[in-house]
């Protein structure tokens, strides 16, 4: 019905990715000296290393965050230092616990210590005012904690508010044997909540084009859609029509994937739409391949890439002319496919720790790449 | 300082892993038949195979969902149907429409139909009362799909409750230059954020073992905790010792990992202790490790493998006698080391998208496995 060239998952992921501006991140410089004094990097003992090996009187130990001023290291003296303790005035070194030898008169070294042996000296890893990001790096958990380490505020815990909605007037609570029950929302929600974010389930749409509108019209506060249903290329399927009438910037619709073909995402008003194909396991594997991609380009973080390398310990054909995800059972990198039955297979889809790729034409027992469920 | 051998990584996994009681997922059963009834596989025409290649006019239209009931196809009839819905009766095949021809005297297949052609017949993925999943399977979103589906209720979409506390007298919110900020307590903070976790940072625990003791004695409703500090070997690492005395269990504590040898796991009443190292690099990697197998523990979800397989681009040294997680720049499988400072290096980690595993010795460009920052 459609002689569009299907685009390739890959092109699909990039796609995706590429459409999100660069990360808002702010420039970060250091506010002070890293370290801010010289510091232990071992435990042991801060001492004179123009001493050499002679026997050395204990003045005290310094804890990481004690004042090193409490001290002053004089010829024949030492302070035991914890690591990351500063070190006490007149000590140029430090000698770990293990190579000193506890007498009489103090502590010796086994050896003579040379001058900043295990001290991790001012300003080694930046200087005050030295650029340590630029502004538009990746967000994430380390640049949080980097923001924190120089006293700038850090972003706020946020989630992403992902609505979640089924299309279709098969679906009901209360199915004769013709209908069916909503499996993909509480599914969808479920994978939605686990990514992390802030997931609110709508009501099923009906097989009507002025009520996608009108839904899409009222949004609200969503910044992720995930629609199930409804987008390929049949007579009830309206979404792409309706979405393209209102101005949505289309980023792809229909790839070269089994199951999931008819996946189409879209930019509207601000919003990513990700537009499921409605059987369960299609649903599923798009909303696991793109849900985290465009959660990410929300967010600023780095774009994730599902794919581990394994091996499929048993042939899968695949008589098709799209590649294949198929279920498996996982153990290890091993990959034993499932006795799946396609797209509507949900006791497979619970069984899979993993689904396998398998090119146009179905592979032997060898290595391919896989995803893992969630 | 301590002669028991480090443990090493996989075995501190797996005996994470192994420490929570299995899913306690409920067993499903089919409710009714499987497809419930016939269905087409395919957007074409539902009709009589035995026919064969005669033209057959138009009854009208049936859609996913739609009752079967409307039509009774009869020799020289058809009826145009679309994937999922129900066949009306008198129909044995389908025909898919671009195998379909439009005359004068309705559609016309271009080869005669074998009987069940497209169709999905009831019953064929499971019989009521089947046994679809046994108790006890691995929770996660199919799990979720299928319960729904069969009309059992969805487990609740809870967070795990994540308390996230720093130890040390350095830290300090106006460090003078021998404190230091806290910088884990936001960066775990995010890190559990975004693996889903509702997040309660706590204030710094002072190094006072009964500090720590009364700490640990008002947990509360937390269901995992993350210290950070406090777990090595040194005067002022009480937390090993007073979990201990609380009568907690010890899963293991110091790994064969650099950073990050100090890690400590342990469970107290019900809850999952992760004693994170003190150095910024060293915490986050190691709550990168365990906080995903503990969260999905508690969840019932399958165990997480966070390793990939990619090339290192260059050699990266490693003198030490522990492998080493080393902070790289990753360019589709490419992991360009980055120039790091060790495991203070809040700079290198926040550039990081990836940590690649370097054995004891270092190694030269090639194979290894990595882990992608989060």
């Amino acid at each position: 019905m459609c002689a569009a060239p299907l685009l390739p998952l890959e092109d699909a992921l990039r796609i995706l990715a590429a459409a999100f501006p660069p990360p808002a991140t702010p420039e970060i410089r250091a506010d002070r000296d890293d370290p801010a004094l010289d510091l232990s990097s071992m435990d042991g003992a801060a001492l004179r290393s123009q001493d050499g090996a002679a026997p050395r009187r204990v003045l005290g130990t310094l804890f990481a965050g004690d004042d090193p001023a409490a001290f002053r290291v004089e010829p024949g003296t030492c302070v035991r230092i914890m690591t990351g303790a500063a070190l006490p005035p007149g000590a140029d070194a430090v000698v770990p616990v293990e190579d000193l030898v506890q007498g009489p008169q103090g502590l010796t070294p086994a050896a003579p210590p040379l001058p900043g042996a295990h001290v991790r000296p001012r300003g080694s890893q930046a200087r005050k005012g030295d650029l340590l990001l630029p502004p538009g790096a990746p967000a994430g958990a380390g640049h949080t904690g980097l923001l924190a380490q120089v006293g700038l505020p850090t972003p706020p815990l946020a989630r992403l508010r992902v609505g979640i909605v089924p299309t279709g007037d098969e679906i009901t609570a209360h199915p004769a044997p013709h209908q069916i029950r909503d499996s993909n929302g509480p599914m969808l929600e479920a994978l939605a909540h686990a990514l992390g974010a802030e997931v609110r389930r709508l009501p099923p749409l009906p097989d009507r084009p002025e009520a996608v509108r009108d839904f899409l019209l009222g949004l609200g506060d969503l910044q992720i859609l995930l629609t199930s249903g409804g987008v390929s290329a049949g007579d009830k399927d309206h979404l792409p029509r309706v979405l393209e009438a209102m101005g949505a910037r289309i980023l792809f619709h229909r790839i070269r994937l089994k199951p999931g073909k008819p996946m189409l995402t879209a930019l509207l008003d601000g919003r990513v739409i990700l537009g499921l194909p409605g059987n369960p396991v299609s649903s599923y594997m798009n909303a696991l391949l793109f849900l985290p991609v465009a959660m990410a380009g929300l967010q600023g973080r780095r774009a994730p890439d599902p794919w581990k390398e394994g091996r499929l310990a048993a042939a899968v054909p695949n008589p098709g002319d799209r590649p294949l995800l198929h279920p498996c059972r996982r153990e290890g990198r091993d990959l034993h496919p499932l006795p799946s039955q396609g797209s509507a297979d949900l006791v497979r889809l619970a069984q899979a720790d993993a689904f396998a790729w398998v090119p146009e034409g179905g592979m032997g027992a060898g290595p391919t790449r896989y995803l893992d469920t969630l």
